[in-house]
């Protein structure tokens, strides 16, 4: 089959992998497409050395073999945590945290830029027929902006600012808007970018700092913006943290404890309100770029919405 | 009367100020004891550099005037924040954060390093006969350490880290000891300052990071235990700041997104539990040590547990 496979510095088109073979409780999956992430970019960058194999996380596909027949030809989407089921985490609600956590793409389990997957069949949501896949592809980054919902509780009309004009901020900001009666400002840099949030949010290029929020979230990837965000942040405020990246923050901690601000990290979330928004249409994201899985190097550096490797043909 | 007064370089020691006028609803307090704090050392390094007056804001002392007659020539401790009633943080349940906040020997309001002081009559509490001066002059930073269980929800048993064997730690620790249900176990340099929490908790001179808690308190005072911090605090955990300083710490942000760790700073706390704790010996602080107010430098070098002026004599 056709993938892409990362040898621990470089990523290369191969055509001549074998068709995992599922272990005992995963099913197989035939790949229709695979959506590239920030974390893919990263990992190509040095951010998971460690890591050999296929990459890609964010997917679509049908089912091909199943310990579940009810799911044999369905599409389905996938989480991406393999976990052990016994440890701290797993036996404390948190198993998102399992010590022993394997990540599809990311850590010791072969990932979805290919023709086939295994998953375990507990990972996987069927998706409605209605649905496309150019459409339910969107599940795994719309369920990490909803992990946000499930961290915060917002009272009817909390002002809350987004930093960020990107892929993942535009999730955050229709996912809130869908689900929370929020009064949501979002601050960017792009104002071709930040045209996509102004149906939903009031939109601005720069901060002014004079206005206070109750929840800010952090959506920049860019640690530099961190001061901002705690300046944005209300005393006794709540500021979600959603970028990951491998340089250290520089953080007035002071400035922190005088206002005793909350910060939380923010990651991996739920997939079936997510797909729940995408089925009903609740959330309305740009269209999905598609390129063949030969054209790799092309899609890494498409600057659209999202890049998506086809697998169907 | 006599004064520490800092002119926002320097402090000197006055015997000619004159008394202080109660503005309308204070109270006029004469001073019997004022405890020397880290905030005051911090300020003639230069953390208030807008602040002129008198220093102090840990005291214990004798109501002599009060629109509140019951209050007559009464033992009190007072809180130290001065609010406006009608911001945004005093109308929504958060006067300690008020825009317009004054605080006492630290913001726009003399201090408690005199032979009097004023301050709004609210904000005092007068205390049990029974308690000596000696140990009501613990009150306020005993009742920032308490600040941290009206922030985290502790299930019984919970395994609780503390970083830190200084003051702040101690009252931490013992009030963490006495209210609350809680696995503790304190990490700090110093062996003959962490034999005074040895009777309530396990305590380690090294910080060994396979160990993970629920909830982490760092009140070393130090950036560079941050790193040490956040490695202790189990994913979904909570990181209690407890520490200011003037230095920006370096923090691996990536880490904290990853494991969803919650930060919370934390700052001044509730005084009635803290002079309940005090009244009914709940916590035993080692001595305080007194020195003449003309000896305001010896006691500001002093190593000894607490430090503090006595203006009795």
């Amino acid at each position: 089959m056709k993938a892409i496979v990362f040898d621990g510095r470089n990523s290369h088109f191969a055509t001549d992998l074998p068709k995992p073979l599922p272990e005992p409780g995963e099913s197989l999956i035939q790949v229709e497409l695979a959506a590239i992430c920030n974390t893919d970019r990263e990992i190509l960058k040095g951010y998971r050395p460690d890591y050999r194999g296929v990459l890609g996380h964010e997917f679509v596909g049908i089912v091909r073999e199943s310990p579940d027949p009810s799911l044999l030809n369905r599409r389905v989407v996938g989480e991406i945590n393999l976990t052990c089921g016994l440890c701290l985490y797993c036996s404390s609600g948190r198993p998102h945290h399992c010590i022993e956590r394997r990540a599809l793409g990311i850590n010791d389990k072969n990932g979805a830029f290919a023709g086939y997957l295994t998953l375990p069949t507990s990972l996987l949501h069927p998706v409605d027929e209605a649905l496309p896949a150019e459409k339910a592809v969107f599940c795994e980054p719309l369920a990490a902006a909803l992990r946000i919902t499930e961290q915060v509780e917002f009272a009817p009309g909390t002002p809350v600012a987004l930093l960020g004009d990107g892929r993942l901020a535009l999730m955050i900001c229709q996912s809130l808007a869908a689900t929370q009666d929020v009064d949501l400002t979002v601050f960017g840099r792009h104002p071709e970018k930040l045209a996509l949030f102004s149906p939903y949010a009031k939109t601005f290029g720069a901060i002014d700092t004079e206005d206070t929020f109750e929840v800010v979230v952090d959506a920049t990837g860019n640690p530099a913006s961190l001061s901002d965000a705690i300046a944005l942040t209300r005393s006794e405020g709540t500021l979600v943290l959603k970028s990951t990246y491998a340089e250290k923050a520089h953080i007035d901690i002071s400035m922190v404890v005088v206002r005793e601000i909350r910060m939380i990290g923010s990651r991996c979330g739920p997939f079936k309100p997510a797909l729940e928004l995408l089925q009903t249409g609740k959330v309305d994201l740009p269209p999905l770029t598609c390129f063949a899985p030969e054209d790799f190097k092309k899609a890494m550096e498409s600057k659209t919405f999202k890049a998506a490797l086809d697998f169907r043909s």
